[in-house]
């Protein structure tokens, strides 16, 4: 845990450059447009230590898989997020002396990052070994108006000389991944160029053939008021840059402005890609950094229109969950159904893949109530478009007749990720996908969804589900052997209850789903039926059998639904007997005493009573969560949320509270030390669902939407916008009041507490 | 499954040249004397598909582990068994040819290994490019009279011309291994020196630091008369050799008899290693190949005199038994308590480690059987010297006290493998290790045995246990979670019934011990107690509360004993309902589907019933091997023994024999289609089992030795020795009679059926 960021309502600071924090900071600056992002790496040159990381979204390269031991199934390739060629980069000398922070002496060093409008800025004063003192400021943003476009202006003031400058404008495509298997560099490159004005690298991803087209050109203003130079340029391997000289005046402020595109070749024909480089290039330079910001930035304050939440008078929750906002919102905007929510976003290349069941488990809630429906529907468009690779990662496994089993590490559909007690047993992750839609729909009203897509996603989940359960002569019912639930703390166990609960659940949703469908739009059912060989009497009748005959396993005396079979064999402990040097335990215990320890890694019986309240008793809930919470160590940063959300019903609010904190500043105050290697996105969700389904209470029941606010003892007030059906809703929390209006759209019933209001 | 050997009592035989098959045979005609060995490569230069490997017993190297995903506790390596510098090369070119299997022309191509007195022949007929003929007969041994020493004599006969021979001998220390997890080689040189009359290099295995000194010299015939030629010498990095010229004449038989002596560290001081290999390298030139050719026959004589094993009307059968136990004496003579008993031996390199729990489980009865007590004894004594390192290994789990855990697979006392599932689960080897010590003791008498070594083990051992389990509240029981049963087609189980049981007999036969021990010797105790902070009052209770309340699964409904809890939820299939296509399962189908199924890999709750048979009636065994027999896939080459054993008993004949044929010719006949890679050897000691446990159903009770024999329908006769207790028994079984008497030491009374009798 570190804690030296400034607090801020807007704005992430940190005042003085201190070395050590250096990559912490550069994940939590890192800023992106949903199309790209990087790292809040320096533009000059710097030899200290540094993670130099661009992404663009969509482009990945299937690593080597390395395993221990092999095991029949596992995925030959591990898709990686890839460090993408870099256009951030401003080489400056200053008569022969390189600028570099790691050998000048510093001072007046601020970073700051404007959460409102997406504005990366850093001011420092350098004083360079030959004694020449500089002032820098450097401001930087990607632009959420235009995707592919990005800009810089790095000024310098000369405050103590005058004398030459030396400038060098790169794209660089020489870049490694930190996590290569084998330490491999992924690029080849396809074409480059550079002249005068301007310079562009094709790098092309080996195997995948992903096309990247990196542009840059460049102005140049003396105090203000543009100032041509003489410039040259220069190529190498992988690397085409510009350069040029400048007479430095002591006290005038010289300014480049670096302009960039990214353009990949998943949105451009690979042989247009020079030319569309160069006309945009040529057409935001005319723009200018000054228009070309405010166009972001007023895409980013119509964004948080939608989305913003507000606490008073805790300033610190304040800048924790408008950071987990923003990352979110910079992260995946939307439109574009191919892309997903990387666990690292574009602050890091940690983790492979870019999809888990976080996205529909956590994310989705987040984007269906903070923007258009349209981003939630592109999601799960997402998982429809990966059917068929679902299906066939299923058949390695198997499973016969159109069964799907999505992946649980995902880039392209294929499966990523290779440890069996995951890859092969976490398939509750199905259950999740199924869920999505349901959720989607209860929050949209969209039941069409399940015509156009949804259906054949669920029967394909629920074919899965039929054939992975068995029949127990012993216990006389259907039983699901060998899984592991969303508590990864537990493998390949037996009757995971919240496994069998999703299980059934789906094969109830589908059922209910082929009912609308049919009466919605008979013939799209039967081409449906005839496209998957959909017997439906038989898979039917099967799958009615199977969802009331479910095995889910219970220990009645005391009313608890037990994790899995033979829970009830370990030793019942609480978190708070555990010693501070076991914590936490997946770095302390070995592998075996965390699985037969009862210790939770994250919510899975109470993530089924979150999943479905409705089914669920305020007594059944309170039992579960009494036995259960004491036992978790919410070691999953996806954990805390769910036990929030459980705590506000139950009315235990210092529990709602305390959970919250584990989250909302995760990163900003490196909380596992670990926020070096990038954010932590997806969990991210999770803080606003905390706000918004926790303290807020929000719900959605029969079409109708209800909150059920509290408020935190430590805060004076707090409040959420939330997007519903057309509508923005704002809602107000004090320690005195509720007030929860429309202040966009049609007027909406709402139901507050349990009393109906029209607002 | 290749079927190309001739069928020979004594001998294995190859007829004609099949590069296919090449890899295969260097496995089988693998040559070694316990301290070095090496798989039956071509002593000239061979361009075809080969595996080069030659081996010292006890010289490894710890490869870097690698993983997909780091568990805590993991070991850091992986200790490798190391291809060795080769001494066996003899580069042959004829007037600028060199001979080359793979671009000559090869008649009359045989390749025999005498079983009986350790000697690998190869004969050819070499027609070169040239259409020079050559006549080539090499012969090879591995001393068994002195460890360090082997001998080629390699025969040239030119047959249709008369012209220049050029020969190379050298060692070569640049070697790698085919198994490095990241492609290093692991050799450096310390030492070389060349010169007309010997070639020593010393090499140096990285991280380990062990030195190989290894040298050759030679002799020159020509029809077997001594006929010097004039050397030179010559070195390169890592090798140094021995070069000379001679002139062939037509018809006239040139022999070079290459010497060499291979050194290590371990037996020599390291600066002494050169004096030490020149003086014994002149020692062995001057006694010639003949005569420590006899020297090495008659050895291995003695060593068939106690072992073997005839079988009269199947001559597949006595060879497949014959090359078991030649296998198993020439990995382990049994005089370095330093070593122990690779599972590929001397014949490959794959699978790291030398010592699996099969030495206590399998190959302790084998060498108990057909050998002096001490050999066994040094096995256990091996153990003995690593409980530190077994101390240890439990520490990284969080075990205390000196609860010992010994590694799953292990060269140095230190854990190697890097599965959870195995590495930190599979604890039942823990138990055969204790098991060792009792079954030696059984066969041998020897209860000081316990006092000197034994009980400070079992203590370790009982340690562990009675921190591995706990009490459950719900079952009013202790049970053990978590674990991996003999069975690894399950893993991470609760309460695998062969695992508690083992450690339930464990604490129970550590009770004995102390007992033994405080009045075999006070003062011993008295010692250990101290040395090991034994509370004998306090850790005694607790285990006897342990093993009189340790939860065991059955179901008593069917009279079962349950391999583990929840075994009866499975779908209950046998294997001759699987598809051929579906075997072996572990290559057709993913890990979960195999974890899920009822497939059995190897006995389990029938190992447990085999190693406590007397505490099991009739009808346990009848009704539990009836249970699961028909879902074992037997897809572990240590599995059938048991279950010939078992149905032995049982009065299962034609099973018995069926599963004895899985196992004796199971690398002569490349069953498994891996025999390339080398031989299966500790599997070999369960083949010996089969015959003598099995068929001829020897047991040893209350300090007497039992017969039960009987003979496969398919056999005429068989007859088999033992060594028990200073004698040697002869057991002959024909249709007819049985017959059994000691051939060697006092008379002795031993129980035929029931009847005992005099013999």
């Amino acid at each position: 845990m570190k804690q030296y960021l400034k607090h801020d309502a807007w704005k992430i600071i940190e005042e003085g450059f201190t070395p050590a924090n250096n990559r912490i900071s550069e994940s939590v600056f890192s800023i992106g447009n949903g199309r790209m992002g990087q790292r809040a790496t320096f533009e000059e040159q710097y030899s200290g230590d540094t993670h130099q990381g661009s992404y663009v979204a969509g482009v990945y390269y299937p690593d080597k898989t390395r395993v221990g031991w092999w095991k029949n199934g596992y995925p030959e390739y591990f898709a990686k997020v890839l460090n993408a060629p870099s256009w951030i980069d401003i080489d400056v000398s200053i008569e022969g002396e390189v600028l570099d922070l790691a050998k000048a002496k510093v001072e007046n060093f601020k970073r700051e990052l404007n959460m409102q409008n997406g504005l990366l800025t850093r001011t420092f004063i350098a004083t360079l070994p030959s004694g020449k003192r500089i002032a820098v400021d450097a401001k930087r943003f990607c632009s959420m108006a235009d995707g592919e476009v990005g800009a810089i202006r790095y000024a310098i003031t000369p405050l103590n000389f005058s004398g030459n400058l030396s400038v060098v404008l790169p794209v660089d495509a020489d870049v490694e991944n930190k996590d290569a298997n084998y330490d491999e560099k992924f690029w080849e490159e396809i074409y480059k160029s550079a002249d005068i004005d301007r310079a562009i690298v094709i790098a092309e991803t080996k195997k995948t053939k992903f096309h990247v087209c990196t542009g840059i050109n460049f102005l140049t203003k003396e105090n203000d008021k543009v100032k041509p130079v003489v410039a040259k340029s220069e190529t190498r391997d992988k690397y085409a840059a510009i350069t040029f000289n400048y007479d430095l005046k002591e006290n005038i402020t010289f300014s480049i402005e670096k302009y960039a595109v990214v353009l990949s070749s998943e949105n451009h024909k690979k042989d247009l890609l020079v030319s569309a480089a160069e006309q945009k290039l040529r057409s935001i330079k005319t723009e200018g950094f000054d228009r070309l910001f405010d166009a972001h930035q007023n895409n980013w304050l119509k964004r948080w229109q939608g989305a913003d939440i507000t606490i008073e008078g805790d300033i610190a929750a304040q800048q924790g969950i408008r950071f987990n906002i923003f990352q979110l919102m910079q992260t995946y905007t939307g439109d574009d159904e191919r892309l997903n929510i990387g666990p690292k976003g574009f602050t890091g290349e940690k983790y492979g893949g870019s999809t888990y069941w976080d996205t529909e488990a956590y994310c989705l809630p987040f984007y269906l109530g903070t923007t258009d429906e349209k981003v939630a529907r592109n999601l799960l468009v997402y998982r429809y478009k990966h059917l068929q690779k679902a299906i066939e990662n299923a058949a390695k496994l198997g499973f016969t007749n159109g069964a799907a089993l999505y992946p649980m590490v995902t880039m392209n559909g294929e499966e990523c990720h290779n440890e069996w007690e995951i890859t092969f047993e976490e398939i509750h992750r199905n259950g999740a996908i199924a869920y999505g839609i349901y959720d989607y729909i209860r929050y949209t009203g969209e039941e069409k969804y399940l015509t156009q897509y949804g259906l054949e996603v669920l029967i394909g989940i629920s074919r899965f589900w039929a054939q992975r359960v068995n029949w127990s002569a012993d216990k006389k019912k259907y039983v699901m052997l060998g899984v592991t639930g969303p508590n990864e703390y537990e493998n390949n166990v037996n009757n995971n209850w919240y496994t069998n609960l999703i299980a059934a659940w789906t094969l109830e949703y589908t059922q209910q789903a082929i009912d609308f469908v049919k009466i919605d739009d008979k013939a799209a059912y039967e081409k449906l039926v005839k496209k998957v060989s959909f017997n439906e009497k038989e898979e039917t009748a099967k799958w009615s059998d199977i969802r009331t005959n479910m095995y889910l396993p219970e220990d009645s005396k005391r009313g608890l639904y037990l994790q899995q079979d033979g829970f009830l064999d370990k030793e019942l402990l609480t978190v708070d007997k555990l010693r501070k040097e076991d914590r936490p335990l997946n770095q302390k215990w070995s592998w075996d005493r965390i699985l037969r320890s009862c210790f939770i890694k994250q919510a899975d019986v109470l993530q089924g009573i979150y999943f479905f309240e409705d089914r669920f008793s305020f007594d059944d809930l309170k039992r579960n969560f009494d036995f259960y919470e004491p036992m978790t160590v919410h070691e999953s940063s996806l954990s805390p949320c769910v036990h929030v959300i459980l705590a506000s019903v139950l009315g235990y609010k210092e529990k709602a509270y305390e959970m919250y904190l584990r989250t909302s500043r995760l990163d900003l105050d490196d909380y596992n030390n670990d926020t070096e290697d990038g954010c932590h996105i997806t969990s991210m969700a999770g803080t606003w669902m905390s706000v918004v389904k926790g303290f807020g209470g929000m719900r959605v029941r029969d079409g109708k939407l209800y909150f059920n606010p509290f408020i935190p003892d430590q805060w004076k007030s707090y409040s959420f916008k939330v997007e519903f059906r057309g509508r923005v809703i704002l809602v107000n929390v004090s320690k005195a009041s509720t007030d929860i209006k429309v202040i966009s759209g049609d007027p909406l019933e709402i139901i507050v507490g349990e009393e109906k209001e029209l607002a």
